[in-house]
């Protein structure tokens, strides 16, 4: 920390910082009556509120009011760029129809693929937008975005271009994660190694050579790829500098999450069925357990990822929406923090932590993102709050005062 | 219906009607390619889009672009007026406190009364504004607030005067409710008979004759006031020819629902706990059963309401927010159509009905409003959407393209 603000060039003055700082030993690192000052976007700044008197005479001084500031929130895991919806699909097993029936009527993720193969990558922008507005609405500053329902060449790298543009139209820091192996496409359902080695050989080279993903992510599953396939691909990956993210353990415990570790991932995600073994592999390895409370509320599942180990070992547990057609349809990471406490016990400071300091790290984005911190990107959010449980413990309320994205109000209003 | 477009003021041309009229036979009352017009606020004609030929030279014609035109959504059951929050005991709650411990520590309900008795009228209003702007943005035209944490005379008007004095600031309609017996007031912990006789002698001639509630409600729970009571305030209610409402069978089975039904209620709510005679009872009073599946899954409840029975014996299903600090902090009634469907088991058409046309007849204004056809106020939700299923079946998407509030364009927004 550093109470030099002679060198910034905007400070909000009278605010509580949430600071979620791990130097900070208050919960929520809190800082009551602080000041933060920004230069170039960044963090320069941060004291009690007296200190202010060493501004520059034309910095701007902003006056909190005792408002609470709190980094920007950070959904480390979407699919929120695809085309069309699956709502029949939801009415009509609310009506009766198995899971069996609705596949047959060409339902499921395959129906998703079809819609995202026929729009153009305009058209995938147009339809993405409204989700992602919704995230900003709600204070979210940076989005992960996956690849995965063109399963063709041409339809990832459309996917992913998609997601380029949206982080050109709005304020946010989007991230895209290659995610070719979200399931077998039919036209390799007979070769599925194939379409395996066209992602280690083709899209994994490409998408790295032009700058089009930070990562890559495998849905490894019984019913997706296996661990043979997902190594060969996180080598690839790897090869090519990219960060390493899995779907695993949601399902059945297939490994995945060790496997994913080994290759020192930034996170493995969904985690439902993660036995001791896997947890410690997360541990070791720094991985974040990114928890997924959308997909397990809207599935209706029973089997609820193993919160209580891994606080104990100190495995840094995001939280995020998994925005997607099919299974979470929820566009809110607040809703995300709120289900987070309710469904699986994580308490609200964990919340809040899991949607920015460990988010950030889901991202690889650690040294930069996720705490109120000198150096760090300005990414914040003042809120009219008495109290910073209440970000999980309500839902639809309140939203932010401002929202402030590398150092810029990009939204205010009056309390 | 008709088709008589010649005297109406403003028209939507080209756009796909989800009624909800049970005249219209298809799924949600669906007529394609129609034309609604609109005169002094009332919903004037309605007819396949050719008709509106006929419309007055100087009448204003909106073409629809082939969006999808609802009724506006109906919240009719919320206590969204109070003061502070309970985002600490939430906290404590998830840290390992008992429920015990917490009212030990002064928490619970009485800790809204509390600091909802400290607020003045204004100071009420400001903190409530938020919560009703949350509800008025997902594309809510009509709320019912109740009183019921003011508890002494003066404070239960004042919480009605709040909720009155929001329905003067926005474009939305708010019924209100008098809840005096929400719980027994601490300074009548010993003699809850005594408050009961205010309530009839007092409050509820004075409210009535201010004009400052539609209905009275009563919690008629072991822990709140029995039936004998419940019965006389609601003799007394009727008698001011105030509607009736009622908390019944959410934590035991009291024959509340039952006694409400009795003095035909406009609504029994909750219901987690009743059984077959309770069911048969509202079906045969036309009362409907209004489920609050927010407080169901915030506190872990899991005891569902009787959907199946209630959907066979037709007893008209409403879905409200309860929007409350303690068991239901969730301002979102689209949350509450997709609780409705994962949790309770609707259908997306059901949760529809359940925030329009069952949702008006719970605040006794099925004459006027709750679904699109000649005659009920036009209030109405313009949306950018394939199917009315996505309405149940997503959550944060998407918003209203236009909120239209007794034929007045409210809100706009592109697509
Ligand atoms: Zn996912
Ligand atoms: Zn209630």
């Amino acid at each position: 920390m550093t109470s030099d603000f002679s060198r910034c060039r905007r400070i909000w003055s009278n605010v509580r910082l949430a600071t979620l700082d791990p130097t900070v030993a208050a919960p929520y690192g809190l800082l009551e009556n602080h000041a933060l000052g920004i230069r170039d976007g960044i963090i320069a700044a941060i004291a009690p509120a007296g200190a202010v008197e060493s501004a520059a005479a034309d910095a701007q001084i902003i006056d909190g009011g005792g408002a609470l500031l709190t980094p920007g929130l950070i959904d480390s895991h979407t699919h929120l760029v695809y085309g069309g919806h699956r709502a029949d699909e939801f009415e009509r097993r609310l009506q009766g129809a198995s899971y069996q029936e609705i596949a047959k009527a060409g339902g499921g993720i395959l129906a998703t693929v079809r819609a995202t193969r026929a729009l153009s990558e305009a058209q995938l922008v147009a339809q993405a937008r409204p989700r992602l507005l919704a995230l900003l609405e709600e204070g979210v500053t940076t989005v992960e975005i996956k690849s995965g329902y063109g399963l063709t060449l041409a339809d990832e790298l459309k996917m992913l271009r998609a997601a380029r543009q949206l982080a050109r139209e709005f304020p946010v820091r989007i991230r895209t994660t290659l995610l070719a192996a979200h399931v077998v496409p039919p036209e390799f359902a007979c070769n599925p190694d194939d379409w395996v080695e066209l992602i280690c050989s083709d899209l994994i080279p490409r998408v790295a050579g032009e700058g089009l993903a930070e990562a890559v992510d495998v849905f490894c599953e019984q019913i997706a790829f296996n661990p043979a396939q997902t190594e060969r691909m996180f080598t690839a990956a790897r090869d090519r500098g990219l960060g390493i993210k899995i779907h695993a353990e949601q399902l059945s415990p297939t490994g995945g999450a060790a496997l994913a570790a080994r290759f020192g991932a930034w996170s493995a995600d969904h985690l439902e069925c993660l036995d001791e073994a896997g947890v410690q592999a997360l541990r070791q390895a720094g991985t974040v357990a990114a928890l997924l409370p959308g997909a397990y509320y809207f599935l209706r599942e029973t089997r609820k990822p193993p919160v209580e180990l891994l606080r104990r070992c100190r495995v840094p547990m995001a939280l995020a929406t998994d925005l997607n057609p099919g299974t979470s349809p929820l566009a809110s990471l607040r809703l995300m923090m709120n289900l987070g406490c309710v469904l699986f016990g994580l308490t609200p400071e964990e919340a809040l932590l899991g949607v920015s300091r460990h988010a950030a790290r889901a991202l690889g984005l650690y040294d930069s993102l996720g705490m109120l911190a000198v150096g760090r990107s300005a990414d914040m959010l003042l809120w009219d709050l008495d109290h910073p449980a209440q970000l999980a413990g309500q839902v639809g309320t309140p939203r932010p005062l401002q929202r402030i994205f590398a150092g810029e109000i990009t939204h205010a209003t009056t309390a």
